[in-house]
């Protein structure tokens, strides 16, 4: 594979005071591997999650939707079986998996939030779940990164520490995913905490804001999942983010993992050899640009010119028509790839050499920028490649 | 490959009083092949189209549309190079190429419709085209298919005779099409043509009807192309479509013509080894139940999922959820495979069996039936898998 993905250094992963981490091997899917985390907070822990807008969306994230009302004091993940398309024996499941956890922890089911991932339309074997729960081992936030993999070939996490008015805070988050991959409110699965403390309003719109700036410019496929859920937790054990500054420090921190754990699960996407940022520029609005920019990523035509390393970049063209931008002058559009300029004025540049767009599109990771020439706005989404191994893992996923 | 498609047996085509076809190798990509077609119409043939709604629409389909309104005596059709995305100088070369053909027939420039298909941002090599003019052959239908051929593996070829009142007519038509391939009014290429005479006003409201029961309902990889094009022609060399019931006889055949073609089309689908037919039922609209159906058709997993024979529906309930049916309630839906019921009330249907689906996928040509039970409307889209074949072809089509 071209595009690489080293997994996380375990020491650069700093433990979040306030929340207590749990791995198991439930035997889900496969014996032999982590498959159950739990993640205990400690009472008065802020939580805030955004969601799927799938409408088969499952029933996990039904529940755990529901439970953030609560003071959540648990999250309980497990991969193998995704628990959607269950209807309504999968809500009971789900509940009873929020129960199981509830008993084993001393709080009330209602304070714990289900989080499901892997194969859809299958009962969750809740009795191994269960069962798995009195074998629980406290992890390392490494360990719960790979408990919460799926067809991901590395796990994800990144961490920082930061320098709030109070003293010192950390920021660690892990993620999952690598098909089925675009987000729509959301990752499949993402977990970020800081022990800062912080109010329930500010965590809240820090959620949504961290969400669009990082899972939402992420696609590998189009394929919005039924199970996507990011969830971002305050446990308040450490300092307080009080004043504006400390409150932008730790956003900024917040959308530094975020964007890193979204870039990875890209990197990490099926099949995968090549990174690709997509960026549309001078745009009338951001939506046009997004528009664009996922008419660009999903186009099966260009991920296979991306894999094949070949510019032939007509394709993109093609792929900016059919957008859907209703009113576009395509006369008036440029494409880059990198630094190289292959279309000016909606046509092919007369100085572009075909050289110049196979040496920048060797590389494992590039660029392609579509300037509108129409306005101010501008919108980036991250994706990769459509190779032979895409294929093969998902038409060799559950056999 | 699992699915088959013969080429049409040449005695099958029947040829259409008052078109004479041509045939020629003009060396537009690679030598040796028939890549340029002329049809000439006999004087006072009624012609209608529609085309592509790429904005990035190719210089041909923008020139042929502005010569549609007048009397069409010539088609021109080259392989190889499908001069879009090439500005104003595509314009330029399009229309140096109706001038070449207008001269040897002695008819005007604005009289003669160019169509182009092939690779996207590379100049039109007119002097080859305008050389290859001198050596056109007279062809047969199945000569003029074949020289419209891409990457497509077998011509495309359909005719049927009718009885009318005043006497026989015939219609016979030809595509060409394998990838890039989600028409938006049309196909990459097909044309349809009768020797009946009718009015211009009923050909117009034919050629639209026609296509969106035929092209438009197929779609092999989402990408809609910058040259798409149906072209229905009504010579008015043979009788007349007098009453009512000759214009629905006449209308019928078209539309059968036109869905055969389209649906070879997706058979001979890059790479495809399954023909499967997505039915959404019982919708509100047919624009939701559309939505849905291409929702399935589009998706890269349910795709590869196809390829597989693996019945992993979910991806399919998960297709179904992302389609931007807001106000869909999940916990109606059922889920055929042929006869096989899937799902029921949003979740697996307890008596499914895995078997079944396995069985019932490993055809080369089944159905995949969604049932919404919230109104009476429907719609239908055909389409294929995603096959390690696709990504090869895709990879290396250029080089």
């Amino acid at each position: 594979m071209a595009v690489k993905l080293s997994p996380p250094d375990p020491a650069s992963l700093h433990p979040v005071p306030g929340i207590e981490l749990g791995v198991a091997m439930a035997g889900i899917k496969k014996p032999g591997r982590k498959d159950l985390l739990v993640m205990r907070l400690a009472p008065g822990a802020a939580v805030a999650g955004v969601f799927t807008r799938n409408r088969f969306c499952a029933a996990p994230v039904t529940l755990a939707r529901k439970h953030l009302k609560n003071e959540v004091r648990a999250l309980v993940v497990n991969t193998g079986n995704a628990n959607a398309g269950t209807g309504r024996d999968g809500l009971r499941r789900a509940l009873a998996v929020c129960k199981a956890v509830s008993e084993k922890i001393r709080v009330k089911a209602s304070q714990v939030l289900p989080f499901s991932t892997g194969v859809i339309m299958e009962p969750l074997p809740v009795d191994r779940i269960s069962a798995a729960l009195s074998g629980l081992k406290d992890g390392t936030w490494l360990d719960a990164a790979e408990a919460i993999m799926t067809t991901d070939t590395v796990p994800k996490a990144a961490s920082r520490k930061i320098r709030l008015s109070g003293g010192e805070a950390t920021v660690t988050g892990i993620a999952k995913g690598a098909g089925m991959i675009r987000p729509d409110m959301a990752t499949m699965l993402g977990f970020v905490a800081t022990d800062a403390k912080l109010p329930q309003a500010a965590l809240n719109g820090m959620v949504k804001r961290a969400a669009d700036r990082s899972f939402n410019c992420a696609t590998v496929d189009g394929d919005t999942s039924t199970n996507d859920s990011f969830v971002l937790i305050a446990t308040g054990s450490g300092v307080e983010a009080r004043s504006d500054k400390d409150r932008k420090l730790l956003e900024q921190a917040i959308l530094e993992v975020s964007q890193f754990l979204a870039q990875a699960i890209i990197r990490d996407g099926e099949g995968a050899t090549k990174f690709v940022t997509v960026t549309v520029e001078r745009g009338r609005s951001e939506a046009e640009c997004r528009k664009i920019a996922y008419a660009i990523a999903h186009s099966p035509l260009v991920k296979t010119a991306f894999f094949a390393s070949d510019p032939n970049l007509g394709r993109i063209l093609a792929a900016i028509g059919y957008a859907g931008v209703e009113d576009l002058d395509t006369s008036k559009v440029d494409l880059y790839i990198d630094a190289v300029r292959v279309a000016r004025g909606g046509g092919r540049d007369p100085a572009y050499r075909e050289e110049q767009g196979v040496r920048a599109m060797r590389e494992p990771e590039f660029t392609v920028r579509a300037v509108l020439n129409r306005g101010k706005a501008a919108a980036t989404v991250w994706t990769c490649d459509l190779s032979f191994e895409y294929v093969r893992i998902n038409a060799e996923y559950r056999t």
